[in-house]
């Protein structure tokens, strides 16, 4: 007897994300989508992911309300602080950047978690890189293995040896290009998806921050024009 | 120049957490206190947790509120489950008990890390207790180690190679017959203190859930009668 097995997907909305929910799908999950609403000046997001989540499939998809504001300390989550525009690569490659959110990697990842262990499922997607936008500590290798750690000794299913929960990110070692490329080939529909941290209030993207400027240029490097709409037009 | 060191205490109001915050105090540590509305039944706590921040003395209490009746899954935030009363020590011992909350500890640690990194605190202190109250699996060593490992990777100043973040947990290795001792000379007053899962609507406790039954026996242990309000006329 087959049995569907469960995956507890993070899903913002973004190119990655949305990658990595089709990557769960292709690989036979039955798919538990959660996003937050965390004070993010950019929650139009959060539309993306609804769309996204319809467009691929899920079981279900939970929106959790935490607030982040409270703590602020990011550009994305603090209104003293502005998003950065149009920085160049090495600008972008000199250190964390202001859009850096204290700890967010570890909360999705927290909850993520908790709704794993009362949906009985064993894995979790988390679609982190480390290529193409090394700027972030809890995007790293080292820290996705730490907190695998940490899920198998926090749950109850530890403790009762059973099975062993996975840490799922399948993106960390590939280019924009290639997460683009793998998400094409999975009937990614990317004019669904945003990754601006700045967008218009219809939900347009800048462009110019850092996250546009890496997703622009990976569209580029497959010789496609981002299907996502853009508050100018974007030369390439 | 000497400088106050900042410290995040995790603080439910009840005895453990608030002899934690002493320890912090008596080790010179500036106190910002962190206490959690979850959707718990006993939110009564966060009455206690307020009483016991202003007695103590901290720089500043933040409540948090986060949803984790959303996920259910144990008795004390799904209306599913009772909490379990007049339970043996054996009965105690012989499992994870449905009052165990999915990733409870992993979640409250996260949002701990958020704040200190914002405050610029490197030190974090949590009141789990490893020898009276062994069935939860994130009140484990192993698990606040590995958690110790996730908040060393996860935040800008990991990368930036500067201080090592300690997720202090005094009271692991201690009974509750130690805890009270430890409290009471360094003048906690457990009368403002609640360990209850199951109070009444006035807060008295109701002396035979597994947190009211372990915290009776300790002070008992202590030669002393429990000075928190009870439901019913407690003997010992």
């Amino acid at each position: 007897m087959s049995e569907t097995k469960r995956a507890v997907i993070l899903l913002s909305g973004g190119l990655d994300s949305s990658t990595c929910l089709a990557i769960a799908r292709e690989q036979g999950f039955e798919r538990y989508a959660m996003s937050f609403r965390y004070g993010q000046k950019h929650e139009l997001e959060l539309a993306a992911a609804q769309r996204v989540a319809d467009h691929i499939g899920v079981a279900e998809h939970r929106i959790v309300d935490i607030d982040l504001r409270a703590f602020g300390g990011s550009a994305l989550t603090d209104d003293r602080f502005e998003v950065p525009k149009e920085r160049s690569e090495s600008e972008m490659e000199s250190g964390i950047p202001i859009t850096y959110v204290p700890a967010r990697n570890t909360i999705f990842l927290s909850y993520a978690l908790a709704w794993a262990e009362v949906l009985g499922a064993w894995d979790i997607f988390i679609g982190v890189n480390h290529i193409d936008w090394s700027g972030y500590p809890d995007c790293r290798p080292e820290f996705i293995d730490a907190f695998e750690k940490v899920a198998n000794l926090a749950t109850k299913a530890s403790v009762q040896g059973e099975k062993k929960l996975t840490i799922h990110r399948p993106l960390i070692e590939m280019t924009k290009k290639e997460i683009i490329g793998k998400g094409l080939s999975l009937g990614v529909d990317y004019g669904m998806t945003t990754s601006c941290y700045d967008p218009a209030t219809d939900g347009s993207a800048c462009g110019s921050c850092d996250a546009c400027l890496l997703r622009l240029k990976g569209f580029e490097e497959n010789g496609m024009k981002d299907p996502a709409p853009y508050s100018e037009v974007i030369s390439g």
